[in-house]
């Protein structure tokens, strides 16, 4: 159960077969430096190229195809106090005739002050001087290499997780994702001090951080899509275009689940997700939307 | 301010330019008895067919085009001791390939029990015996006479409202709807015990009911859409298939909604949106589905 | 078999149980002129509103609910000139994004001479003085009235037919139309002089019409969504948003008709679609878009 | 204007920076030989794995970055008398509650008559024993290295073009494909004998061919996504989930076409494309769904 540490040098804007900056075992714990969105590190140096550069990958010890990888994400402190959004809504998630009123989009500074828990815009139009918004960090891009050798741009998602953008994704949440290589080669990055639903300006707060994050390798543990569990919910993870279809992905891996760890058949699974589940749209603006189906432990008591 | 006591005898399948069953005044509360959504009553007995049949229309004295109709939502008994779902995921909620497997869809009895505040399968399979729901009584399908004269299957729901299926219509919720008729004619019916976000297995626990609403005409309020407040939060809804486009209209009635009353421009409203919107899948199984956005009133502070 | 003319002074905006302005037998033939989708008629005055004001309905003797309606389009002739169009492309066409850049539409007159077969633009910028299409005359909306009571906004269109802008539905062409109705109450209108697939700018070349159709009740004949024939292919059509939908309810209608009618099985069914379908992108703007799905009479040689 | 022969031992599962197997000037012809979409070759010899293994890359000299590569499709040759399909229509192209009575797929084989032209099912239901189809071969899966340094399953598709599935890609079309690394790197395989619009039943009938191909370097072509070319006909392609978006994607790369090298302002180009735009959807089946939005050379006459 060691402890690491890891700064990077060489990120990635592919999620794939790369070489490892870090090999550990089951169990470990790691703190690793991210860059924002653009690139950009802690000091607000460019050290990477656009989209979402990631660190890593990391190989976790005795990962193998047919595992699932668990990533508990214990901290993610901001250690810059700058952070940058798009100003305008996503021209995808507005009538279409309404966004030729839309003036073209730009990137936009805010401060971050961990003290007092609250963003702002650094230079607020007169309408919102008064106006911030509470940090809430999550990471918006993580997952581990695909299947068939392929290497995808850190802007879309897939089964092995990806830029999912799900505000979901913060401090105490526990995220499984399918291996399909040796090692299972984990990547992170892209953390946002905030952001709504949907990501619908397009970004978070993009900003540096560094993440602590425990690694462990669930033997043997086959699931179809991103998986995880907070203090008080469980949930799924569907990635892909349009949200109908992410939206059946997350439904029949939580129907999957239902059925093999609670013994219930495609009937009475239906009548507990039928009255409980929740849905989030976690993102409307990637090549491939994300969203989540929860189901709350307090809905699953009298089972089992 | 008058109260009123309404039992209907003749329910309606659409919604349109039906002749009304009580004129009232703006300010007026009613209570108004509701069938299923198969058209049983408080005694088991059916009194009107499917789909969805409403009780009313309703003529509210003053109310134009052009104006909005304020209905608020005082409370929502259950008047019968039993319900009824679908039994099995609706198919258009998982992965086309996972269909293959699911069994024919039947009717399933559940006992509501206002006492305890929990609904339970009448016969459970050995897996559930032990599990219940939360009571959380709401209306599925509500809203006005459409323009152009036009009468709406009661399946469906649009800028008028409709079967909106939607979790956050229960007591002290506030919904403006977009009056296109003379006295705005308004119907409600289709009221759910319990129901997950997305009404994934095709119903809420349809039961019957008696609503208690207030109707006051908001003169000259034009809305595209309608739109909600309750205690923390303001809403909007889009109606529409696939959960893309409901998601548009929704959206876009907010930034309206931002721009109109806070002041604000679009980069300026794009920038509350974007780091505060929060969206629930209110249905994903009519023919139109329905898509909430949501901005709490904490995340308001602080403007105009 | 009879032949009548009828020409409409009180137009309908809505598909839906209208009273009849004209009964008649099965086998007569009708001669009916039409407005242009703004309600404009043969003199360039205006006889009604929008959207696409219907003629009719007819009332056919004899067709009752479960029965099909074939109508055999004999003829469409264009009595104006002159046409209209909007000049710019739909946004829901092309990428979000690129919609920023487009100016605000407008209606713009075309010139139709049915001597050449061409039309034009009355008043063409420079790039376009040299251009003109071919006439390929087609009615935009047509149908019958739907199940349930309703009335649907001619907007729109669904399995009872309605504004299905296919350009597939031009002289010799026959249509077959599920009958919720006694008399079926069939409409038209929405004539276009020209037309892309998809209808992308949101309009063909719109005109005033007459059209010359035979109506025939075909009894018994149960089916799920309109039904065509023309002299090489036999087509289904299925309207929904988005489009994966229309293609769905287009394509299981064509499985459905193989089935019943070619002695097919699933597989069989399977096998001739799966290497021969074509299909049509009717349209893609109205609230409910339009596909068709094609096989060819020589593709279903050698079955039965 | 060399001449090359090229048979493949190591077949690719993605489209990506693999070495390239051989070196060819701009303007060369290169006959090779393809697999099948299971990696049988023209002996029934599984040489490779699935999904769609690629014969490639072939690197031409010159192709930069921002430069088009054009693929001229001179022959396509069956080289195998049997090829397979899928038996059943794939859950997603029809509604999703007539995929309940669907039996499992499985793979059945053809035979493929090179003399008479017509391909037939080997042991086919009674009810097919005198049916069977026109051959008319198509590439199904080909395309150039994409940016990023992305390595793509051949299941899918995007810019780059990749598994597009269209069955207008036979003998004599061209192609252009965006360059984004030295040498283009262009890949090809899965050719089928014949296949719907669609690809409904998941495939067409899948065969292992020899392929002739001409590649030429068009120096500062920036292109969007695959345009191609044949007798009568212009046409784009776009590659997405769901149809709606492909269709954008088309519909935008040929207004950017037209106003580029026609001339044509975005009022202009609507016109044109408003009266003359066909649709063909190509395929409705692989991750990501593909439309061609074309024009014909008739129509575009008096331009320029």
């Amino acid at each position: 159960m060691a402890a690491h540490r890891f700064t990077p040098t060489l990120l990635h804007n592919t999620i794939g077969p790369h070489s490892p900056v870090l090999t550990i075992a089951s169990g470990d714990t790691v703190t690793a430096a991210t860059a924002d969105a653009h690139g950009f590190d802690v000091n607000g140096v460019q050290i990477a190229d656009r989209p979402n550069p990631m660190t890593g990958p990391f190989f976790i010890e005795g990962a193998e195809p047919g595992d699932a990888l668990l990533i508990t994400i214990r901290d993610i402190r901001m250690t810059r106090p700058t952070g940058w959004t798009f100003d305008v809504l996503s021209p995808n998630v507005v009538d279409p005739a309404a966004v030729i009123r839309f003036p073209a989009r730009t990137k936009t500074e805010w401060l971050i002050d961990t003290g007092t828990g609250r963003a702002r815009l650094a230079a607020p139009p007169p309408s919102l001087v008064n106006w911030s918004v509470s940090i809430e960090p999550m990471i918006g891009c993580f997952g581990v290499a695909p299947e068939l050798g392929q290497a995808m741009s850190t802007a879309t998602s897939g089964r092995y997780g990806g830029n999912m953008d799900y505000r979901g994704f913060g401090p105490g949440v526990e995220v499984m994702f399918p291996v399909s290589v040796p090692g299972a080669l984990f990547f992170l990055g892209d953390v946002h001090a905030c952001q709504s639903d949907g990501e619908i300006v397009g970004t978070g707060i993009e900003t540096a951080a560094e993440v602590t994050f425990t690694a462990r390798v669930l033997k043997g543990l086959k699931i179809g899509w991103p998986r995880g569990m907070n203090e008080s919910e469980i949930f799924t993870i569907g990635n892909a275009r349009p949200l109908d279809q992410a939206l059946q992905h997350a439904t029949t891996e939580m129907l999957d689940w239902l059925m093999t760890d609670y013994g219930l058949d495609e009937v009475a699974a239906s009548h507990v997700m039928g009255q409980n589940v929740r849905y989030d749209v976690a993102n409307v603006f990637n090549p491939a939307y994300s969203v989540a189906c929860r189901v709350s432990k307090e809905a699953l008591a009298g089972l089992r």
